[in-house]
């Protein structure tokens, strides 16, 4: 397909390459930034705008990995109907596309990227909306031609997929935060915690997570907690989400 | 080294196949259940009682691998002074053996174990400490046979890692037990977030979490959390946790 990608973050540095490792045609980039677009349009050999008015309208789709905030303002400023044109957000819907715009939909990558990580695309889930059956054919076609796994979703699973993310991935990243700072008190290096963090998540590959659930909020072992709560005593926050999340095992469990 | 290894939970499962297996000969196990007892006893061909007034008082060490709360009220029928006794206990002192016992220590391992799941000891870092000098060498000598990876800690800062534990593995895995909940409000499979948390902590096993923070709370992105705490409006734990851990992050980042 001949592609026109909109924007030069962390989904567009990954999206953009494999796309064109898959034998698509980026024929244009659009980044406001001149410094990541042209990083990324030198990567991708294709010309460079940071005006939507200079968009190519002979593209066959138009792909948007924009921040949510700022899709529908871009949008409003394409000065063509495109062919088909879609977002890459997990909490967008197609309602951030103006009426005019009938070809419209979504192909978001349910993975975290980061501009020096390199993932395979075995490990993207793709979940792909359309405003129309049609539409849907097209954005399935692309998504499996680069990911084996690809899933047909609503806005509102899509939505709430985001949201499990947020809880399975950024909350996640900000326990293994909090955990560092707390070995920072006694100058222990955070290297000591990285197997036991790579087996957590092992274990539930397989398995089930409330079955693997262990620990003292698990055992209902409230000498520990109260002595836990004492040593977290100078790191309010800390306490409230350490007490928090062990009253909702409790709950989880109810003993 | 001779051992009698007391307890036969998860623990016990993992580490009295590892000793055997270098070498060291396991000569009793105490177990106060005969079915799992009769279990680990025959994997480690071993002699089984379920009465600490019955344990062999020959052995070089005795492996205390019993919860938290039993373990003072266990030492204290043992009706002979032990050569010399450890425990495998995160988030206990030395202070749990009685005074008459003069050669006492610990033996943690840093890991989450499940009987049902293998693990290398590579993977499990030891962390040791000791009421003296030439019983911190014995400990250290039989952690170096099991395991490449061994610490030397004071119990305070055992018990500082413990803690750190409870946040990177008992509260990780519970935030992967409520995104699961999620997700069976509209059927979708657990799988689909499976790429994303390997690729989670894929991420910082070379990269610190500080800087591999993303998400609408690191980006400040006041609208979706709006949205997102709408979503959960009939989850109400789930809802403070979200609150919670978002503040935390924008704190950490203070924007």
């Amino acid at each position: 397909m001949k592609i026109v990608l909109i924007g030069a973050g962390n989904v567009a540095f990954h999206l953009g390459p494999l796309l064109k490792s898959k034998g698509h045609q980026i024929i244009q980039l659009y980044s406001r930034s001149k410094k990541t677009g042209l990083k990324l349009s030198g990567k991708l050999k294709c010309s460079l705008v940071n005006d939507p008015k200079k968009l190519n309208s002979e593209a066959d789709i138009y792909i948007i990995a924009l921040r949510d905030e700022v899709i529908t303002s871009f949008v409003k400023n394409i000065p063509f109907i495109p062919n088909l044109i879609v977002h890459t957000s997990g909490s967008s819907g197609l309602d951030v596309f103006p009426a005019r715009m009938k070809n419209t939909g979504v192909i978001y990558p349910l993975q975290t990227f980061s501009k020096s990580i390199k993932i395979s695309p075995k490990k993207i889930p793709f979940l792909i909306e359309a405003g129309n059956r049609k539409d849907l054919v097209k954005i399935r076609k692309l998504a499996k031609s680069i990911s084996p796994v690809v899933y047909e979703l609503s806005s509102y699973d899509r939505e709430l997929i985001h949201l499990s993310a947020v809880f399975v991935n950024n909350f996640t990243n900000h326990l293994f935060t909090l955990a560092e700072k707390l070995l920072q008190l006694r100058k222990i290096p955070f290297d000591i915690l990285r197997p036991l963090i790579m087996e957590t998540v092992q274990k539930i590959q397989s398995d089930n997570p409330k079955k693997t659930q262990t620990g003292p909020a698990r055992r209902g072992d409230s000498a520990i907690i109260m002595k836990h709560l004492k040593m977290l005593k100078d790191f309010p926050q800390m306490k409230v989400i350490y007490k928090q999340i062990s009253n909702s095992i409790r709950d989880e469990y109810e003993y």
